[in-house]
């Protein structure tokens, strides 16, 4: 297998961006990314696209022909790939892999999202069919925040988590996402602020639960070769990958406390890597609600079973704390654009990883130069698990 | 980069296939597969969907973890490709690469598609937006056979193919897809038939369209390793992949008489797979209408550009001829199950390759025992080209 690293690495604003179509989205991020890595569009010998709202929530039914266009990569490979929220990591893969096979030496991942030109209700009923038509959204009847709100009554009715645990890591990403020029919701946010908005499925309440986000992220993918040709000082290569997925129907899952698909993926990355969990300097996790970010820190390791709730308590998932989390703002914050999402993750791990990510004070200090990105599709449906080390 | 083969291959029934939803349909070619490759659904490591109507021409929105789920692969990596018409072959490559790269050693490539659940406009109308949608579909207004009349005239005014050598490729694929027992259309018909059927958008008629199909077809991937653990006795070798995307937009085209896409991937595979186009023994080529088949001989290079309708005239596509083109019938008779068709082609020319075609007299003679299948998304905005030898 052929070492990949990244050597590009770019971000557009998240946010409502109902000022640009897709293309232009896209664009916002692959620019930079090619900037980064000193290249142009035509090097570029594979794309890979996450986005999963096409002709749903935005009007481009096959989008990658349309945006691989825009941006300039025209006569490149081209696919485009999805795995509902964790669509940007299965295109960082795909990249990975073209390039891990010895096929290509320079490959671009590229998440795009649009979900806001079209109405609330839309996005969430699409969101809620992001399952199984029949069991999901037909005859269950839920969307997002139910299903996670299911989880989140588990937990507390388990292991003793409280409202007020949740509260507190919107507090912490909210606090992130106010030094993160890229995030969507810039704004520092009290426990009284959570506790007291509007419950949206008990025990969620608005701010436990993240935006509907535009935005665009791309990394720029190269061959060990490539890296030294080009002269690359800050190659952060890609450790190890693992994947995994669950069961679409909930009621075939064993328990409402974990994800048996971020369990897999994490441990199958971790051995990918040739590290245990404790040597990640930093994560990102999936944290569509706060209750994921929770139980995240337990599936992939952070601490045992039901004891995610005291490393909040305790600041252990802040800078300074035993391991970061999510620094960027995290999806809760920072925005979830679906096919972006892992992307996304991966960009704010490669910035902390080359140490650039002073603006503002979100350094992360580091001892082994390593991150892991979590990211999530569905409530478990998919999982992808992505190792990085500098 | 690792070798790898194809160990397992099945292919559905092609038609109108209201009997089966979208999972019971992939099960139908999921199943011959592992049966043939001697596996069970928990050996694989990683699984990648071809499938473009997900939420428009049939109901679920995100289908690869249903799909996947129902045919027994829970717990794999899981991905959903898309490259418009060319996704099935962009599934191929993504579970090619995966083992290539050394990550998996059993992957599956499995391409689904349900288009007849929708009425025909409504499918009309997708179709027609699977390019840009402000240029191909809102601007010009063009539904698909329009975009290849376009072609059709152009290489008729060019070369003086005519019409009847448009018809003739369809007589010649419907008289192998009535020896295929898995086609859509089993009926043999003549010139004249085509020549009187309903013109559609001139001069393509009724008969020089392939029809709108569901099927489902899945390869079984393996690397070297397990071929050899496995005890494989007919391997069937991937020797090369090329692709390449084109414009979206037609305006911006060099010309209207042959793919830029098509020339660029047949030439990336050849090179890839180290051969020369004169080594195949037979080809599969994308003939979503006649003229497209003639096209695809021109720019895959088994003649000069502007000789295609002489092939067809002297019958050189056929068995017996001097490179055997679409002896499954093709598209236009075998049918186009968006998603399908590339993973159907491989498992066409797997099936030739191991000489077990046989039934209704459709072996391919073979002396280098190589396939190529050249498969196209849109009009050229993509083209995966996939070279197999046993």
């Amino acid at each position: 297998m052929k070492k990949v690293a990244i050597i590009g690495a770019g971000n557009s604003k998240f946010g409502n961006r109902n000022d640009v179509n897709v293309s232009e989205l896209a664009f916002e991020s692959v620019k930079p990314s090619l900037e980064d890595a000193e290249l142009r569009a035509r090097d570029i010998e594979y794309l890979a696209l996450g986005t999963t709202g096409a002709g749903a929530l935005y009007e481009e039914i096959l989008p990658a022909v349309v945006v691989a266009e825009y941006c300039g990569f025209t006569e490149a490979g081209l696919i485009r790939c999805e795995a509902a929220c964790a669509s940007g990591s299965a295109a960082f893969f795909t990249a990975y892999s073209a390039i891990a096979s010895g096929k290509v030496d320079l490959a671009i991942a590229l998440g795009v999202e649009k979900m806001r030109q079209v109405d609330t209700s839309t996005t969430m009923e699409w969101m809620g069919r992001a399952g199984y038509y029949f069991w999901e959204f037909h005859n269950f009847g839920l969307t997002f925040p139910a299903y996670y709100a299911l989880y989140a009554n588990a937990h507390m009715a388990k292991y003793g988590t409280t409202e007020e645990d949740l509260a507190l890591v919107a507090v912490k990403n909210h606090k992130y996402g106010l030094k993160n020029p890229i995030a969507h919701l810039q704004k520092e946010i009290t426990l009284d602020d959570v506790m007291s908005s509007m419950v949206i499925a008990s025990p969620l309440k608005l701010l436990d639960c993240c935006p509907i986000t535009d935005g665009s992220a791309s990394l720029i993918l190269a061959s060990e070769e490539r890296v030294r040709d080009l002269g690359i000082d800050t190659p952060v290569w890609v450790a190890g990958i693992g994947y995994s997925s669950g069961t679409a129907n909930l009621s075939r899952r064993q328990d409402y406390v974990g994800l048996e698909a971020s369990v897999l993926a994490a441990r199958r990355a971790c051995r990918a890597a040739g590290i245990t969990i404790d040597h990640i300097d930093l994560a990102e996790v999936h944290d569509c609600f706060t209750i994921a970010e929770i139980i995240a820190y337990e599936d992939i390791g952070l601490c045992k079973k039901g004891e995610g709730a005291r490393l909040i308590r305790e600041g252990q998932t802040e800078i300074g704390g035993k391991i970061p989390v999510n620094i960027d703002g995290g999806l809760k914050a920072k925005g979830h654009p679906i096919g972006t999402t892992g992307c996304s993750m991966i960009y704010e791990l490669t910035k902390q990883l080359r140490e650039e990510a002073d603006e503002r004070s979100r350094q992360v200090p580091l001892r082994k130069y390593v991150g892991l990105a979590h990211n999530v599709g569905g409530t478990g449906h998919y999982c992808y698990v992505t190792i990085l080390k500098r």
